[in-house]
């Protein structure tokens, strides 16, 4: 089985740091984000594809855990892995990490379902352009 | 002529500060957004009354003077007043006060437009909801 | 033992929505610190408290669940559950609804260190002003 | 006299649109925001240069004039240039435009003080750091 993952580099904006000094721990959805955007870059899975086929693929499901502080000034590396699944949703985990030191600023994983863009319901079954997408990928 | 304005209490967040400890400036577009909103309810002007007139009103033009840092904290009172014009246009202005001291911490302008919801292209005439709500409130 | 929780209202912010016409995910954690500042509020265990006795408590692990949509102009309900526990961590649980329906939208959780504040290292055992607090409420 | 200007590509974050399905009006504060610390690194005029020179520069005033919408996945340009200035404040006027058609979406100023860090009192006079860096740069 394969295992996909892509990596992106981020520069820290002031407007991103709190009166502790550091990176606002909700922040770190956005930096999930970028990863997930540079990963559908990468591989042929972005938000418009996907809302092009007709859905939406709305997070139902994040967790983040910290490791240590970010800084205004640091550059931080998201590594962002696709996690294989039988089921009609799509997991990633991801790694946040101080790009000069190597160091494991944080971690976390999302979870998102298929939304048919006009009715808004879940999607209980995977869809094809997404089971194409896998098969593809041999995942 | 009338003279409307309104007035709402907003506690600051703390994702709302920054590094250098206070709110971070860009976050008073916020208060002014819940300022106008307010204003909106206050005096039947609201998004979803505009939205199902049928238009988006866009920030086409804002403003702010910053005048005394705001922290973690403080509660800040935010006066919204209505300035009248001929124009297919809506204009307030903002006052952006410490809510215990009284100290104006910060003033702003805000311009918008009426934006056709379904084509997006600007209205160089006043919407007829609007000359409505305009001449019912004597403005 | 003890149960404690705190129950807020909040309007939601056009800002605060996305291009799907939604409340953005990352949005939520905004709520829980809304939440969480006004269970502090209402129980003697607010920021500046902590602050004033020499401690930062940054969140080191946070989850959302989310189980339907929230949307521009939807007025929303946060519940603040305290978590007792024996460690020196502060536990929350969230509950966000729909303040008209009732309606669940989103759960989740949070987890906070205590970090010294000139130092910012770790405390492995829970600071005095801490423990006090907890007797004080029976947990 | 010289011009001093630099220019930055940034992605457009799904997080940063909002429920018209364009970018919200008060991002573009951290547009500039990416264009003025781009510039500081270009130029040697960065927040931490200034800020382990004694001082932070807040940002006191600013204005944004909206031209045309930015939508989810398009790429920006932000051109920042450096307005020379005799008092002691930092000016700077932008231009965010569409990377791949070159429209302007948007232009706007922002103009920022100098604060003593430790008593964060306003300088009326131009740091003597400051005053070097422009005579450098024949400013």
């Amino acid at each position: 089985m394969n295992m996909l993952s892509s990596e992106i580099e981020i520069d820290i904006r002031f407007s991103e740091t709190d009166a502790m000094g550091v990176v606002w721990h909700g922040n770190y959805l956005k930096y999930f984000e970028d990863g997930r955007e540079h990963f559908g870059k990468s591989f042929g899975l972005e938000y418009l594809t996907i809302f092009n086929s007709g859905y939406f693929t709305p997070i139902v499901k994040s967790e983040i855990d910290h490791k240590a502080s970010v800084y205004y000034g640091d550059v931080i590396k998201v590594i962002t892995r696709y996690i294989p699944s039988r089921s009609a949703k799509i997991l990633f985990e991801y790694e946040v990490r101080n790009a000069s030191t190597g160091q494991i600023c944080a971690t976390g994983k999302t979870m998102q379902v298929f939304l048919d863009r006009e009715t808004r319901t879940m999607e209980l079954l995977s869809p094809s352009f997404y089971e194409a997408w896998k098969q593809k990928n041999s995942l």
